[in-house]
């Protein structure tokens, strides 16, 4: 999976409103009627996203999550869905698994568009969400001298995935069922100083948040908490799907949920990420690029 | 193509929420912080949604373009779009629509998702808009004894249509570049008492209209506007892709915008829908269902 940087850039320089910071921030933020209103949209495709062994429900359930999520790192609290759906075989589990997630999570499906597909499926949703303090967190807020701060465990959607597909023992839900942290977002906005969730794996969304905020990244990454065997450390820093939400927030801050301190922030140094003292200067090998 | 009616008919079952307009009509019509949003989805899939002749650039303005329609009919303005891109050739040329879309109807571009796909494409939007004028218009509000109106012309598309694929000479616009009426909604939204527009051809809009309000719609069809020779009018009608607004409004209301009155809406009767004082019972063979 590479991206295409060029027509990402590009549609980026197409997004020139204030309230575009979707392209580059999982979520745009939307000031209307006195609101302020979170928007975020994901697609999953067939073959790419999930694998032949994930049932739809599954999928239904992930796709609402994962957009969830994004709402979660922004501290907005969920206001409906839009859902575009690819008709096609076991559309009736999907239906499942959609309900199950709209039930699970409070939130209600408000419209959207169904088609016919002759290839691979593409699902996609839009979630809408209601900003509950202001400014909103963004990846690009971190400033020198914070604490790196994780809600959540990585890795246990490695194991989760490795199970579904027959190369390991473990729990599927972490990598089936995700949770998004939607109660911890919420708790954490107004303790933060940036924020995102780790959807693409931990270093490559530190990454990212330091190149947002034009910092220095220095994780520690033995403080980072797994939920995989202390030998799969390495990969469970590097595989996504986890959705724990990564922050930073002053060292003295008396934060309101559980989180691990795993790093630090300091101005720009020679590269935008150190793990255990190392330099890290590009995303390559970080994690799952897209 | 075939509608799943009873995977419809669950999602709609699912979306039980006061705003959750938006399987049955298009729109999903939101309240929030004193405002009244209103948030379409539409998504478009190459070779079912596209001929293989039509450029990138037309696809992105009208996927754009079908969007901003459904807003048009509810009277909103646009406030911005999210867009869910499925990466491949002529990435470009999509652009270039997108922009091109963007700038004349002057909507940003919020936010989004790109995604590779190893098979055919898939492209969505979600518009959000501002309703202008409270009741929103549904196609729902239909009484008996207002008229018919259509603003708008039908059978451009299908004639555009035709020359695209080399079966005609026509004007290929109406189909490639269609213009959403969003003045014209807003102007109307205050007269009307159900408006809609003509996505999927204009009789089997009407019979979902009819169906909608619960009321029999007369439709006289040599009253119809045409964008095509008068040999076509059959065809027109149950051709789709116009984005003419379909409306019901009071027989002496003073319509702010030139529209053509094409009929008169019926206590509910025989069936839901008589054109030239032939009932048609069921939307088959009336356009696209979808």
């Amino acid at each position: 999976m590479v991206d295409e940087p060029a027509f990402i850039q590009s549609l980026r320089a197409l997004a020139t409103h204030p309230a575009a910071r979707g392209l580059a921030d999982d979520a745009a933020v939307l000031e209307i009627g006195g609101e302020t209103l979170v928007l975020t949209k994901d697609m999953m495709v067939e073959g790419v996203h999930w694998p032949r062994e994930q049932s739809l429900a599954d999928v239904a359930w992930k796709l609402v999550a994962v957009n969830l999520s994004d709402l979660a790192a922004k501290g907005a609290e969920p206001v409906g869905v839009m859902l575009g759906y690819a008709l096609g075989a076991n559309d009736a589990a999907f239906l499942e698994g959609l309900r199950e997630a709209l039930d699970t999570f409070g939130v209600p499906l408000l419209g959207g568009d169904t088609v016919a597909t002759p290839g691979q499926r593409t699902f996609s949703l839009t979630a809408i969400g209601r900003a509950t303090h202001a400014p909103v967190p963004s990846r690009g807020g971190a400033p020198a001298g914070d604490g790196l701060y994780l809600c959540g465990l990585v890795g246990g959607a490695m194991m989760g995935f490795e199970a579904l597909t027959g190369l390991g023992e473990a729990d599927e839900a972490p990598f089936t069922r995700p949770t998004p942290l939607l109660a911890q977002g919420r708790a954490l906005a107004p303790h933060v100083s940036a924020m995102m969730d780790v959807s693409d794996g931990l270093l490559i969304d530190a990454w990212r948040m330091a190149q947002a905020s034009k910092v220095t990244i220095r994780i520690d990454s033995t403080a980072v908490p797994l939920a995989a065997p202390e030998a799969r450390r390495g990969d469970a820093l590097r595989w996504g799907d986890d959705y724990a939400l990564l922050f930073t927030a002053s060292s003295d801050a008396s934060l309101p949920v559980e989180a691990a301190r795993i790093g630090t922030v300091d101005a720009q140094g020679e590269a935008a990420l150190q793990i255990d003292g190392e330099w890290l200067s590009g995303p390559e090998g970080l994690g799952y690029q897209h």
